[in-house]
């Protein structure tokens, strides 16, 4: 299943990256934030994916789809057949906007929660109407770039509802991985979180500082996981003797008193302090807006090299990649399905330039 | 300072990798490993890293150097002035071994230790007469390509023993980062050890297979960590308001349930028989030795995605990426130093197929 109208509620970091998802690939998107600067920094983010598109698809974006921003939840959500909802994590706040949405959305229609730990189940409760069909649908910042999307259905949840999810987030390029059981944080934060705290340790007793710490993950094991991941990396790594071997090897570590995660650090001023003064040593040179083109492009560019890989299949978030610009270069090739030779294409940009109504197919 | 001759103690993954950086940058090696088998190992691994460092490199490898296999460690260190030891994680045998390198090297040789785990406090009692030379030089398989090194002195070691190894690493195209203060398991392996044990965790609950878990890491924070690291990331994440609004939004989650790493899954049969069997549906198509080859491209693509980064300079992994080829090119270039026009270009090619003695430069 493909998205013909899309509604986000919430207008955050995570929020807006929806928005810019969702806008790129030519989908139109109602938007509902009662922050008043939302407009804005919806906007922010708008200009950051479209300049991280631009570097993934030199010959043309495909035609954005359009921006509304509504006055309510139930104008958001009247005529969309997709919903995602990013509000702030408080449960409260989920069930006020899931039973909202609930009662004005569709009955069709699907509903994914941005939530990174809460279960499915403890929101779900709040829909009266059609609990069935929320699903958790946990992206990874910026949204707009990274393809991960972890689903998790609650009790109430309709097996059918995760094989529509996970369709309508491939359908926008994403990764989808669905969660077996439903568990608190579910995995990609389970794993963040482990690596969190251990790090948070590891500066509070002056071990390293925060620079030192993003050094070592970058100069290693962060290359390693970006192509592979923990275990098939660990494979690799016990050699002829294959995974068993590694296991045996690598096990009884375990035992051994090194990672301090069976306690949680005080988390104080002293320790926020700390870590805000070294990030600034570290960070300070540059804007957020910088760091984000920054990164930005360096994901892209990582993407865009996997894609070669495998005898050019692509690998990994590569493989995903050559799909996805294919897919990207064919809508844009719509918007102006007569670029054929020089004359054209010079024309078409002078007619490109002037509004136009995008020409409708089926395959958004 | 350079290296004018290495001396490596084992070759195992690790040792046999240490073995290949160094001859791919034209220095001379002497190896001691008791493994009758040794020979064809480091030979597998010398073959994957040729292959590797091609890709690095389509214009030439430097010389390499000279690799012969002593009879005894005395052999292998006598006229060596850097040692890397990388025998197994054992105390006993890691002070049988430095005790013999201590007693036989150069009294002015440094020596580093691969060890992943064990302070160097306790490894260089064994040494009696230079003890103040020991440093842990941990680095991240595969150690041909990944470039980081850990740096850690014990009690005895002198801080400009530790100077020292910085520079001989860096001199073979490594990020030394020096830890603070010396505790076991450093810090790559204590944050990978925390992923680990939560990795185990999530597997053994049913929550994700290995293959899941996997692709959770590589289409999401592990591209984020291949470019910045942790803290880096959380910094931008954190958007406007910056690190000091980011910790308090997410730290108080530290006191959430969600990790189950104050415990340590049972290590049996049966966790060990559910990864090794998932391990193998994920990756059973591919022979260790295909998965390398899939690996060092990827990892070589990345950091050369990098390394066009920034404006050029590179970024992270990348800018370091950019001084190693170039300083390796130079090598290469000093090995035919008379590569101008084709004509002189196929007479070198041909005298390049003889084995010719190295033009010696300062700089290795």
């Amino acid at each position: 299943m493909t998205i013909s109208k899309a509604a986000c509620i919430g207008g955050g970091v995570i929020g807006a990256g929806w928005v810019a998802r969702l806008l790129l690939n030519g989908i139109d998107v109602a938007i509902y934030d009662p922050d008043p600067e939302a407009k804005r920094k919806v906007g922010e983010v708008m200009k950051g994916a479209r300049r991280a598109y631009k570097k993934m698809l030199p010959n043309g974006l495909p035609k954005e789809g359009r921006l509304t921003f509504a006055r309510t939840i139930a104008d958001a959500v009247a005529d969309a057949d997709f919903i995602q909802e990013s509000v702030p994590e408080r449960l409260d706040l989920k069930h006020r906007v899931l039973a909202e949405i609930d009662l004005h959305a569709p009955a069709n229609s699907i509903v994914g929660s941005s939530t990174s730990g809460i279960k499915p189940t403890d929101m779900q409760v709040a829909m009266k109407k059609h609990p069935e069909r929320l699903v958790v649908g946990h992206p990874f910042n910026p949204v707009y770039l990274l393809p991960l999307v972890e689903i998790v259905g609650g009790e109430q949840t309709f097996p059918e509802a995760i094989e529509v999810a996970k369709e309508i987030y491939a359908s926008i390029g994403m990764k989808p991985v669905v969660i077996r059981k439903e568990i608190e944080a579910f995995v990609g934060d389970r794993l963040l979180e482990a690596a969190w705290r251990e790090a948070l340790w590891l500066v509070k007793d002056g071990i390293c500082s925060v620079e030192e710490l993003d050094d070592i993950m970058r100069y290693s094991f962060g290359i390693r996981w970006a192509q592979m991941g923990m275990f098939q990396v660990y494979r690799v790594a016990g050699g002829e003797a294959g995974m068993r071997h590694f296991m045996a090897q690598f096990g009884p570590c375990l035992k051994w008193p090194w990672t301090k995660l069976m306690d949680v650090p005080e988390f104080n001023d002293e320790l926020v302090d700390l870590i805000a003064t070294q990030s600034d040593e570290q960070s300070g040179k540059w804007s957020i807006r910088e760091l984000e083109k920054i990164r930005d492009d360096n994901l892209v560019a990582i993407m865009e090299a996997l894609s070669r890989q495998n005898k050019g299949r692509g690998w990994g978030a590569g493989e995903l990649y050559n799909g996805y610009t294919k897919q990207l270069s064919g809508l844009a090739a719509k918007k102006a399905p007569a670029l054929k030779s020089k004359a054209q294409k010079s024309a078409a940009t002078a007619k490109a330039a002037k509004p136009v109504k995008a020409v409708k197919g089926k395959k958004r």
